[in-house]
């Protein structure tokens, strides 16, 4: 089997994760998860949004946010932004790195928009500049690049569109996203492996939901192509914008706990993110889709063998 | 990505799914219930055990299913036994498959009845031949193959030894189970290898619980190393004898509906398995781990598109 020998997580549980959850989280409980995951060894997170506070009143504290955070200097911070706006929102609260994002479904693209997802692309051109202009990173995210909701399909030729117009705007760091939970693994196999043959100069990511449990496998499957950067969210908050009560994103102890079993490095203290989870779940105050925390690691679970036969114990040495 | 083009699943659903469930089920429930599934397609299934009524109060009424059940020619309908008294049984009502198992921890089984798990599968000759004077076929299952709690690490030479204690007795179609929840997709993938390679006479059957959420990656870790066969549950229930509150085995309709969109044939129609899954998610009375019956399929997730730019609809297509 193809695996890596390390891989990068992205965790997005503050970007994706919170977005979907009913209770507002406050910017100090932020900062402290935050400078706790930092602490366990996650050299990506994604904190907020620089959107409408209207349209996502669970990121409007994302700005403030950034401001108490002092990360160092291998640690990468990133928010999603919608437009140049979101730029300026970066500049003024010392985010280092933004992301954008397209939906890759054509017809809903142009039924909503009035553009094609390659022409949003090229729109992003000013904010791709006045990144660059004030030194801070860019990243593009296609999202339904597994299917969507409106097409069902989505032919890779229109990806692959879409990824060559974000290079044409400057962007090399693209993030293939399933946030219809549609994709499966031969699929994310096959599509990753054309992709990076096809653009080997682009970092790729993948950010997979859990919508209909092949959360995990999606992940194992993109490994097995080469990629090497994959989004994961703690406790597996999150949720589907089509499937109401829909599981979230992958959870990012169930996947640092599988890294560890099969000798991937990632990097993270398990413990300790199991811990950021476990109280990320106390604050939203419902169940979440994290199977460590009810099952706990493999690692843990030794037990002592029964007294019955004591003297076979030490034969079995 | 070297997948199948076609696996079977056994629904262990009735056995290994309810006898962790505090609701007893009639043996009409049962009957009804394993009437559906073999119109839904299912051409192996795990009805119960013959097992100590005392000790698995569930399963008290796998006899009355039997005989109450009129499988065709092509459906195989097994029990799990322990030992001679499970064949009688069989015999008795007219069940034409048993399963042994025995545990792959050499110093559990030491500990707890003071003989190896060879020597305890050089015990079940007797099972065997009975069965085999009542034309009644054998399957053997080793479980805890992938890790136990009292190992946590079970030497691969260990799992060879009971596979050949197996075939020593004439069983040949053999289940690697993972009851603990400890396996991983490498570690399925690299057994899985070696154990088709060293014992090409042997019919393989994979047995996965999603106690750490990976029992998906590890069914498709197994196919792409040759495995054909595969257990899974209705709903998703089930549980981990170890782990209170785990989740159970793998999800049926999780898998079939996998397995569609990857155009990997099961031969089982998903629309009626997850009827059958609702209605057991019902009589258990509690949510279960299961995705598909949260989230739907993915093909049922097709959306209107917004009415805005209608014109652009046409320009779409």
């Amino acid at each position: 089997m193809n695996l890596a020998d390390k891989i990068t997580l992205c965790e997005v549980g503050p970007r994706d994760g919170l977005q979907n959850e009913a209770r507002l989280f406050s910017a100090e409980e932020k900062v402290e998860l935050i400078n706790q995951m930092m602490e366990a060894g996650f050299k990506v997170i994604e904190v907020g949004s620089f959107v409408s506070p209207k349209a996502v009143p669970q990121m409007a504290n994302t700005d403030e946010v950034f401001r108490a955070l002092k990360p160092p200097a291998d640690v990468e911070l990133r928010a999603l932004i919608a437009n140049a706006r979101g730029v300026d929102r970066a500049v003024e609260c010392g985010c280092r790195k933004v992301k954008l994002n397209v939906s890759a479904s054509k017809a809903h693209n142009l039924a909503n928009l009035n553009r094609t997802p390659e022409e949003s692309v090229a729109g992003f051109k000013e904010c791709v500049d006045k990144a660059a202009a004030n030194g801070i990173a860019v990243s593009g995210s296609i999202s339904m690049a597994f299917g969507s909701p409106w097409d069902r399909e989505i032919p890779i030729q229109d990806v692959k569109d879409i990824v060559n117009a974000y290079l044409n705007v400057g962007v090399t760091e693209i993030s293939l996203s399933d946030a219809s939970g549609m994709a499966y693994p031969s699929q994310v196999y096959n599509m990753c492996t054309e992709m990076m043959r096809e653009f080997p100069q682009v970092e790729w990511w993948l950010h997979f939901h859990n919508t209909r449990g092949l959360g995990v496998a999606n992940i194992v499957a993109g490994m097995e192509a080469g990629v090497r950067n994959f989004d994961t969210s703690f406790a597996g908050v999150g949720g589907c914008p089509f499937v109401p009560g829909a599981a979230g994103n992958v959870s990012t102890e169930d996947v640092v706990h599988m890294c560890d079993e099969m000798g991937v490095k990632t990097g993270i203290d398990l413990d300790k993110a199991m811990e950021i989870s476990r109280r990320v779940a106390e604050l939203v105050g419902h169940p979440t889709d994290s199977y460590l925390l009810r099952a706990g690691k493999s690692k843990d679970l030794i037990r002592e063998l029964p007294k019955g036969q004591l003297k076979n114990q030490v034969k079995a040495k």
